[in-house]
C-alpha cells in the first residue's frame, strides 16, 4: 500500500470533537487505499502550559528535564487519535517517539533526527494495520533521555517520516488553507498558491510567514518530499491546500511568488568604526555569544578609516545587543562613537524562483516603494529574495504596493 | 548510603508550590545522609482529566491506548520535581517507567510489577546523584507498551522500588497525618496510631480507609518493607505519622486497632433456592462475570430443600447483579423464588490482630450493638476482623460506641 504521512498541529486536535474531525480525514485516505501515518501535536495551549510550569520552577531549567515535561502532551493526543480511529473500526494504535524509537542528536530542546528505524511500523503495517499515529516533536537521545526537536518540530517529525517510509505525499494539516502570497489580514487580494518551489517555501518561512517550520521544509527539499499545506477546519478537495514541490515541478508562475515580513525589526547603527580586517568579527562575535540574532548587515564606505556599521535584529533583543556592544567597547574590544537604535521599522521581502531568470525585479521594487514615498533604510538580496527594511508605519502600504506591482493577485 | 523511598500523592504534588514543599522534605532526607527515590503521582485532578478524555472517546476503549494516554500526568511531576530539586542544588534526574525500565505484565490498566532492575539507577547514585525521581503508577509491558497498574499504582510502585533497592524505609505522603482508630469526620474521640501491622492495615485498606492502595500493603508485608505514612501538609518530625510494620515489631497494643466501615453496601437476598451441591458456584459464578464485587455471603439452615441465600455488594452493582440473577434463572441455571434488595446497609468492622489471642471480642461488639439498639442483618469474621451489615441510619451509632467499648481513644 501507498503510505501517506497526515500532520495535524495543535488547533487541528484542540478538543475532542476536533480530534474526531481528524480522524474523518484520515479515515477518507485509508479509504483511498493508503498506509497512514498519522503524526500529532499537542492539544492547543498545553505545550505552553507545560513550558510555563518548567520555566516558573527553574528558569535556568536542565533541558533534559525540560524535554521530559514538554513532550508529555503530543503522547495524551497520540493517544486520544488512536482510540478514535479504533472507534471508526480502522486498526489503529500509537507510538511515542521512544517507542519507534525516533532517535536524535543529544541536543536537549533542539534535537535533530538522526534515524527512523521503519521495520517496527512496516511490520505492523503488514500485520493490518493501517494507521500508526505517533506522537510528534519528540524522540531520544543516544544516552536513552527523551529529546524534543524544538517549537514547530512536529512539522519536521512529519517530514522526516514522509522520507524514512518513501511517503507519496506528507499534507500538513494546519489553521489556514496554504501557502499565500502574502497575510490576507494584509490585503484581501492575497491569493492561495496551488504550488510553490522548496526555495521559495524556506524563504517565506525564515521571512515571518509561520505556516511551516524551516527545518521541516530543508529537510523535504533534501529528501524531495512533496508537502502539502492545508486546512483542518474547510472541506477537503484532491485541489485544496498548498503544493510545496521541487523547482522543476513548477511549470509556470509568476516572477515573484509572494510578499513577505516582519513587524518588529530594529535597526541599530555603530558610527565610526575603525575599518581595519576582523573588525566585523569583533563586533558580531559577542552579540552571537549574546544570542541576539542578527539578519541585515550594510557596512557604509571607509571615510577616513572609520566606517559606520548597520544591522537589524528583532525589536526585543535590543537591549541585549546594547549592552553585549557596549560591554565590547569598555573591554576594549571594538570602538565606535555612538550606537544608534532604531525600533520603528519592519521587513518586507519578495520572493520569487523567477528572479533567478528575471533582470530589474529589485529595480521595480525600489521603484515601486519610491512611488508611494517610502524611504528605505536597508537592502539585502540573495538569488531569490529581496528585502528592505522600512519606517513600520509604512508595512501595510509597502505589501500592498509591492503585491500589486508584482500581480499577484493573479496567477501566472 | 542508605536509601529511603518517598512517595507524594496528587494533593501533595498539586501545585507548583507543593511540589517545592515536597522537595525541601526530600532535601532534609538528603541532608540526613539517605540517597533518596522519589516517586510522584500526577498533580491531583490531571488523571481525572485525561481518564475523562479518554471515556468520552471510546467507552469501550483498548487499554493500551488508555495507558498510553493516563499515564502522562506523572511524567510532568517527575520532570518538574526532579527541576526544583536541582534549583536547590540537589543532583537530581527524572525516570519515566519504561526508563527504569520497570517490568510489569501486558494487563493493561491493571498490570502487575514482574521486575525493577537497580542497576541503572544504582549506577548514578554511585556517581553522585542523590535523587532519582520517579514517575508513579506506570511501566513497560512485555511488548514495549506503556502499562499502569490501576488506581493508587503510585503507592505500589513506591513500595516495590523500596524492596528492589533495600530501602530502609518507604515514607507516603498523602494528605491525611497516619493512620486512624477511625474516620475522624465520625468521632472527634478518633486517635492517630503510631504503629500499626500489615495484616490490620490491609484489612483496614480493604474495609474503606482510604489511605493506602491494598496492593502496596500486600507488597510491603510481603518483603517486609517499613512502610510509613504521613502528611505532606504537617511539619515533619521523627515521630510523625504511622508505622506499618510487621506483628512482630508491636510491642503493646489494643485488642482492636481500629474502627472501619463502608457507607454504600446493599444487601442482596434470593429466598428458596434449591439447596443441592454446586449452588453457590451457580450463584456466584454469573455474578463474577458480571464483575459484582460480592463481599459477604450468608446461607441459611436448609429448610425442606431450599436454602435462603444472602449476600452483600456496593449499592451502585446492585442492579449488574439483578440481571445477572435474574438471566441465570430465565436460562435455568438457578432457581429462586424471590430476588429481595435492601439498599439502606452499610458494613462496620472491628479489627486487631489482638483478636487472635482474645476471646469475646465478636461477643462485645454484638453486645454493644445490641445496647443502642442497633439490630445486625449479617455476620462475618476472619481470624483479625468481625464485619456486621447494619441500616445505614446506624452507621455514625455503631461506629462511635464500638470506639468507645473497645477503648480506642486511649493508646494501649
Amino acid at each position: 500500500m501507498p503510505i501517506l504521512v497526515m500532520k495535524f498541529g495543535g488547533t487541528s486536535v484542540a478538543t475532542l470533537d476536533r480530534i474526531r474531525r481528524a480522524a474523518k480525514r484520515v479515515g477518507r485516505e485509508v479509504a483511498n487505499g493508503h498506509d497512514v501515518i498519522v503524526i500529532v501535536s499537542a492539544m492547543s495551549g498545553e505545550t505552553n502550559k507545560l513550558v510555563g510550569f518548567v520555566e516558573e520552577t527553574a528558569p535556568l531549567y536542565d533541558a533534559r528535564e525540560y524535554d521530559a515535561v514538554v513532550s508529555s502532551g503530543e503522547n495524551v493526543t497520540a493517544g486520544l487519535m488512536a482510540l478514535t480511529l479504533q472507534e471508526m473500526d480502522i486498526p489503529a494504535r500509537s507510538w511515542q517517539g521512544w517507542q519507534v524509537p525516533l532517535r536524535t542528536t543529544s541536543a536537549h530542546a533542539a534535537a535533530r533526527i538522526e534515524e527512523i528505524p521503519s521495520a517496527n511500523i512496516m511490520r505492523k503495517f503488514e500485520e493490518g494495520m493501517k494507521v500508526a499515529v505517533v506522537a510528534g516533536f519528540q524522540g531520544i537521545s543516544p544516552e536513552g533521555r527523551i529529546t524534543t526537536l524544538g517549537r514547530g518540530g512536529s512539522d519536521t517529525t512529519a517530514v522526516a517520516f514522509a522520507a524514512a517510509f518513501g511517503a507519496v505525499r506528507c499534507d500538513i494539516y494546519t489553521d489556514v488553507d496554504g501557502v499565500y502570497t502574502t497575510d490576507p489580514r494584509i490585503t484581501s487580494k492575497a491569493r492561495k498558491l496551488d504550488r510553490i518551489a522548496f526555495e521559495e517555501m524556506l524563504e517565506l518561512a525564515s521571512l515571518g510567514a509561520k505556516v511551516l517550520q524551516t527545518r521541516s521544509v530543508e529537510l523535504a527539499m533534501r529528501y524531495k518530499v512533496k508537502l502539502r499545506v492545508l486546512s483542518s477546519f474547510e472541506e477537503m478537495s484532491d485541489e485544496a491546500g498548498t503544493l510545496v514541490v521541487p523547482e522543476e515541478d513548477i511549470v509556470e508562475s509568476n516572477v515573484v511568488a509572494g510578499v513577505a515580513y516582519s513587524r518588529d525589526e530594529a535597526k541599530l547603527t555603530l558610527t565610526q568604526v575603525a575599518d581595519r580586517p576582523g573588525i566585523a568579527a569583533a563586533i558580531f562575535g559577542p552579540l552571537a555569544e549574546a544570542s541576539v540574532n542578527v539578519d541585515m548587515i550594510v557596512q557604509n564606505i571607509s571615510d577616513g578609516g572609520t566606517t559606520d556599521m548597520t544591522f537589524s535584529c528583532p525589536v526585543n533583543e535590543v537591549k541585549r545587543a546594547e549592552k553585549a556592544l557596549n560591554d565590547a567597547k569598555a573591554a576594549g574590544q571594538i570602538d565606535f562613537t555612538q550606537l544608534v537604535a532604531d525600533t520603528n521599522v519592519c521587513k518586507v521581502s519578495i520572493v520569487g524562483i523567477g528572479m533567478r531568470s528575471h533582470a530589474g525585479v529589485a529595480a521595480k521594487m525600489f521603484q515601486t516603494l519610491r512611488d508611494e514615498g517610502i524611504n528605505i533604510k536597508v537592502i539585502t538580496t540573495s538569488e531569490i529574495k529581496v528585502s528592505v527594511l522600512v519606517d513600520r508605519k509604512y508595512l501595510e502600504l509597502a505589501v500592498q504596493a509591492l503585491h500589486d506591482a508584482f500581480g499577484l493577485d493573479r496567477a501566472a
